[in-house]
């Protein structure tokens, strides 16, 4: 658990090393299976303040086991995504610029290149707004609910597609563990900003051949990957 | 008084670090209400050469208390704004690049999305241009006067909406204290790159939805505020 | 003259510092009117390897004075422009992003706002491209030539406006000084920066009120202005 | 050989410090002419993990002949150019933010300026999408062959124009070595960003008249180049 809280905690403090947040408008959290408990950020406490020890561990049925501070204020999403993505080991939540205004813009981010396929199989989708009563209700919550819903319903693959915009908000991304959730954070903001530079160049543009998405995207992942070293799925 | 100083020259150093300035072109001020003197950075310094002793005490009614310097070319609109607005304690002036292309364009920020309407409450206006006899009379008191009339006339909280841009010319963001002003000034920067952006990438598109924007900003300010770690108001 | 090389050296060294250049991509001189004798950095020598013994000295009439390297490729550009514009004592060239974007463009810079209108008094003119004769004849000294001419017959002022776009090509700018000279080749990169976003934020944006933009100019130049520690001109 | 890799190594760690690459996403080769060997970076390894000694060495044919790890993925492409381009010592394969956004638009750069004419004689071209069959058959080859075709096609000179875009894909420079392809690399990126902005500043704009290009490419290439310190052809 020590360790889990190491590597959410430095999976934090890389979100302004990579430009991703500004003060504290994003956060990680990694959970371990076994013991079905997750460590995530604190709420609202400057990344210059944070350390290790201030994360919060939670059970997936969502009490807090350990801390001193209140989790991150998205606890609830992060927790159901957990419930509802049973492969995914960490989670990050950021308002990073490019990709928040896609999210802002109502638009899920078209796949126009392999800088794209390389990571996300396809569109990365924008679910809805939630509406009234189920914003009154529980609003992170349900946040975490229509993520996983829309994913079913459109049969998108979570493992293939690790992130989501969130209309008028912000983006989720996930990951076999807090690092790959990262990983993937930075990349849906680099692929934003030049899928909206592309529109800007083109504004007739459409998608890459769905064959180039595919090539790109098992070079790099399932049994026949090819990129990197070793023929395992790797980033 | 020693300690306002400081405050105050701490946060305009935090002007360059956050890219919110170029070379002189901005200015932070506080005030103690107890004492009715407000301090604020000197005319054209650069900040590499500033120190805490070179900031200027001036009164409520417009007199230079202390300080070596020249205050700010823009101290009259700062004063007024203290006059007008009881519980500001902390005004900033910046030419932030992205807030001040909205304000060239004579356009206020839509409210597009949660970053938004976490820190402001609906729009955040554009104010018109002051017009000849304005300028020609007492052109920096002038300004002052036509920002908070304009809220006034419009209705707006200057509480719930800490920062207005000032048509062909720039921003002016409040708050509870120096460093709360200068944090929204951030904040501002941030939410006019991304609308600016999201305009980009969607040009019909339309506000957030006002439930959307309610649950963000009063569940981060106001009675029953749950972001952060107390149950108080908090950024 | 070892003290204006220092100076020009140290103008040209924060050409990288403010993001101005790229590679060996601008250049900075600075002229001592007494002596008719300017000082110019070499051709294409990397930033990182210059010294202030590098700077070559020339004439007013073009002959190289002292230098071991051979002068900027632009010199017979800045050579006229200190013959044309006889209060002028330093010189910028840059190929910066933004402003470059705007020659590239063929547009002059609308004033849209008070922070060009600090610095720049109305647009910031485009001069055309020189003809095929002019080119093969003598291309720098006929940049210089054009953009004199230009200034002439257009009746402005250089050293209300002290910084011209080149069509297809870049900027120059000048000022008393080297120092002064690169001071508003940063100005005009951030006010180019702003032209282009207001633009897009407004496509139907019109330029800032005449009134306003003579109050910010005359704030800051000329016998009344009040901008600064002084009463004099200053930037 | 030591010192090839070292150079190789050198230029593979200039990708991140100029702002090229995110993650993994590029790599620099450079050949040994006489031996018929190239040094490639390995392919998925960090850049902050990266050693001179990690560099895998290819022969001409296709072979690994030293290294412990796996070669670039790319490599294919590399070693096609290689043969295609006899006269290229170097090449830079990246996925930069603006050049890959042309690409991805399907465009290739129009030369707006002398910024484009100093290093690249004409359009930077966008070669089509592979097929089907070609991705299939030997995706990163076919890459190369389509590249070297193109530029046989349109009767395009790969030493007057160092560099070349793949639709929905990214960009390859190249050059006498791999610090002067990696500096292509850069320019390139500098390029399409002013162009794309060139276009939003000016959607009608044309290209620059064809003598200012040939003026500015020919100050800087060919045997009466005149920038620099040497007749010789130089960056």
């Amino acid at each position: 658990m020590e360790e889990l809280k190491k590597q959410v905690y430095e999976a934090n403090m890389l979100l302004p090393k990579y430009g991703l947040v500004t003060f504290t408008w994003g956060n990680v959290s990694g959970i371990d299976r076994e013991k079905e408990l997750f460590v995530i950020k604190p709420s609202g406490i400057a990344y210059e303040d944070l350390k290790p020890e201030d994360m919060v561990v939670m059970s997936l049925d969502g009490k807090k086991i350990e801390g001193e501070y209140n989790p991150s204020s998205d606890t609830e999403t992060h927790r159901i995504l957990y419930q509802r993505f049973p492969n995914v080991g960490g989670i990050v939540h950021t308002h990073s610029a490019w990709a928040t205004s896609w999210a802002q813009a109502g638009r899920g981010i078209p796949c126009y290149g392999t800088t794209h396929a390389d990571y996300f199989y396809k569109e990365i989708p924008c679910v809805r707004n939630l509406d009234a009563k189920e914003i009154e209700e529980a609003y992170e919550k349900n946040t975490g609910v229509l993520i996983a819903d829309e994913f079913e319903k459109k049969g998108r693959d979570y493992e293939a597609c690790p992130a989501t915009l969130c209309k008028n908000h912000g983006v989720f991304s996930w990951g076999k563990d807090a690092m790959e959730a990262l990983h993937n954070a930075v990349v849906i903001e680099e692929v934003a900003k030049m899928a909206a530079r592309t529109e800007m160049i083109n504004p007739k543009v459409i998608e890459a051949p769905q064959v180039l998405q595919d090539k790109h995207y098992f070079r790099k992942h399932g049994a026949n990957a090819y990129y990197g070293q070793t023929k395992k799925v790797e980033e």
